[in-house]
């Protein structure tokens, strides 16, 4: 089904050439060990990096390609490039019109998907093995080739709108980007992923194709694999698809290296309130957490599993178990390069909002007191470690660690030193994190149809 | 972590005594090949059933009980009533409170749930294959030794009230249940898996515990596992774990048998419309399609993905991809026992509902006319079947569809007999079937901030 439009004229690189070539640079970083696959990393000769893992057991492999960039590098005018620039790079190439790139991977029963965050953005399919060389070819040729049509800018800007009016009828949704606004202020951390309605109306097509030049250089991108793959062959055939776009021209060029930093956040009872009819109240009730390099994130880790991360964790049992105030609560960490957030959610109807809130931070002034039981946190790192063992089977969940390690920290971790890290913490590690952590004043944020009385008591709520 | 609140009284059984009990038989349904597992079937006195699939090259198991009950065999004021009960098994039993069934999954990092359909209730744990012992002692008891305590059906009222709420936030999840009801009307099929808040306030303790013993009986009962795992050991474990509970008594009881039935739909042109200010109109277009044993919903299942499955169908290419109108637009069909729904979602901003909705009829009425293309169909049938040899790495994914085929045919398809009737399927099948299902006139349910206008020119949408 595949149509080339417009077939390239440039030579392909045949393998007898290899050897003139400038060297990649191939490192095994992993020995499978345990059930856990090999990992091994390539820097190509233009500054791309190529990480795989093998799994031997599936017959699938997840491949993607991840942009160290995110909507944390746009200007405030910008808000959303990144975004919009995603949904672009589906839109055509000189050899594939948007209809190739999708059925392509439609017709062998392949996903194609993609995702934007505050700090990265990722391109992704998951395929049989033995349709690992389309998926190659048909996500480096978006990434590399995209024609960004002006067409199809002003058609994706509606189905952008679309996609923020979907979002903001998601309340459940809508309450973390309130929470992230309320404690990172109009930063562009604290700003949305998908941009506004104003931004995303007013963003021009040149504004987006210098957005890609930028940070679309293959210095910036990673590719990685997991499944069932042999690592020669990937790099083989994802060098043949940049060079075939001229991108590998720059032999000297070098990774860019992880973002760093230290933003120091002293958000504390601040109260960030959306009036909207619906029939609950959404809630986050949060705190500046620990950036993703910092070494407690580990003790935070397992200490916020205890609080909200399953069914016998404390607010799930005291919140939904013994009073049947919510159907959903829970707790999450969220790391950045220089700073993180610490949050609960609940959902509620507006009459519990000042109960659940209440056993909330009752909860978390115990913690940050007490810390954990020495029981309690072997439940939790237990937990942590017995998921991160069920992940081992998925290949689209190693892929994405893969990406992630690489694009945050420039390596990998392996199992054992994962598993190693989340068993070691100590109930005085706990300790001293949720001190460090809880200890403080939260802020909150509130969706729904709340009454002005019911307003006024967030702030009591976080006093 | 595990605490028995009351330990049993009753002597366990031991391996000596098993000569003397009635007998279990035992049929290998399926050997594996092509990468798919072995599947075996045990019938245990009683009259219930064990299915297992072997998938060795995994670590996990997922396990399952599937009860052959769902909200179509609610009355009226019984509507809620399986999904309550799903909740309250979560809520303790004599040898467990509710926190010790949730901390022995948690703390082994395993997860335990469960869901309620219309046709059938699940409940299940993926663990590591070592946890399997756990997983099946847990479940088996939640399902054959509920305490149904007052005070924790009270606290659940709550947590299902919340639930319902939370539901109604999701305007995207309402106008699935708003196109049912429009289609079905007041009858079990047409009613809300969830109930109403009327129904579940007025739900007493004792009607539910009756609405149990009802249905929860073991020849209402599936078992499934699939995994690396053992058939025999399963069956054994499942075997102590009724028997403790006294639940298989019965030597001579038989399994029941799959529902059947033919209720002709003659639902045509009917309109269901619910206000709400959210930002966009969220729309089902549909019509009567087959029942889940009709011959002819393989023909069915390769129109519905030609036309609104994937990135390269029909409506996405000319709703999202051309005209930028939606973000989210697929098609589905539902099948039931003695009837099915063929249905299209679109959800967009008002003032584009009148043009999403005349393309999905110019669609629908072309390939009613003209069926599919021998170029579409092959995209279609190979997307099923790709994504179906994909789904085989998926252990919760095979036990899912053990359960259902067991309680919905009674039967195993191999996965060779699945792929042969996807790829089967041909051009004249799908011409007919298109003829016959969407040949005749839709009905749509939508909800939004329509005005009367727009509410007005559904009714024309539909003419």
């Amino acid at each position: 089904m595949t149509r080339n439009a417009h077939p390239t004229a440039r030579p392909s690189h045949t393998e007898g050439r290899a050897a003139a070539r400038p060297r990649a640079l191939t490192r095994t970083l992993l020995r499978g060990e345990n059930g856990a696959g090999t990992v091994r990393k390539t820097v190509l000769p233009g500054g791309l990096r190529v990480v795989t893992e093998t799994v031997p057991s599936v017959r699938s492999v997840s491949f993607g390609i991840w942009a160290h960039v995110g909507s944390r590098d746009e200007t405030p005018s910008l808000n959303g490039a990144t975004h919009y620039l995603e949904h672009l790079l589906f839109k055509g190439t000189s050899r594939r019109s948007a209809l190739d790139i999708s059925a392509s991977l439609d017709e062998v029963g392949g996903e194609l998907n993609a995702f934007t965050a505050k700090e990265f953005t990722c391109y992704y399919a998951r395929v049989l093995d033995s349709d690992l060389p389309l998926a190659i070819d048909v996500i480096c040729d978006m990434l590399t080739d995209p024609l960004l049509l002006p067409e199809e800018v002003e058609a994706e800007r509606g189905v952008i709108l679309e996609e923020i009016a979907m979002t903001d009828d998601d309340p459940g949704d809508v309450v973390h980007d309130l929470f992230a606004q309320t404690m990172l202020g109009d930063s562009p951390l604290g700003r949305p992923v998908l941009g506004t309605v104003e931004t995303v109306e007013a963003l021009t097509r040149d504004r987006i194709a210098r957005f890609y030049r930028k940070h679309y250089d293959p210095t910036r991108l990673v590719v990685t694999a997991a499944g069932n793959l042999d690592h020669a062959t990937v790099v083989r055939r994802v060098r043949a698809a940049f060079e075939r776009a001229d991108a590998l021209s720059r032999a000297d060029a070098v990774p860019c290296a992880p973002r760093t930093g230290d933003r120091p956040l002293n958000a504390a009872g601040r109260v960030g309130v959306l009036g909207r009819k619906t029939e609950q109240a959404h809630l986050v009730l949060g705190l500046p957490g620990v950036s993703r390099g910092d070494e407690r994130r580990w003790a935070l880790g397992a200490l916020s599993t205890a609080l909200g991360g399953g069914m016998s964790s404390r607010l799930f049992q005291e919140i939904r178990e013994k009073r049947g105030l919510a159907y959903s609560v829970y707790s999450y960490t969220s790391g950045y390069a220089d700073c993180g957030l610490f949050g609960i959610y609940a959902g509620c109807r507006p009459a519990q909002v000042a109960d659940v809130l209440a056993i909330c931070r009752e909860q978390l002034a115990r913690i940050a007191e007490e810390g954990l039981s020495e029981a309690e946190l072997r439940r939790a790192t237990g937990q942590l470690a017995g998921s991160t063992m069920l992940g081992l089977e998925d290949p689209g969940a190693l892929m994405h660690r893969l990406g992630k390690s690489e694009i945050c920290w420039g390596s990998q971790l392996s199992l054992d030193e994962m598993l190693s890290r989340m068993t070691a913490v100590t109930v005085e590690d706990v300790r001293q994190v949720a001190a460090e952590v809880l200890g403080r004043r939260p802020s909150v944020a509130a969706i729904g149809p709340l009454t002005q009385r019911q307003s006024d008591r967030l702030e009591s709520a976080v006093a």
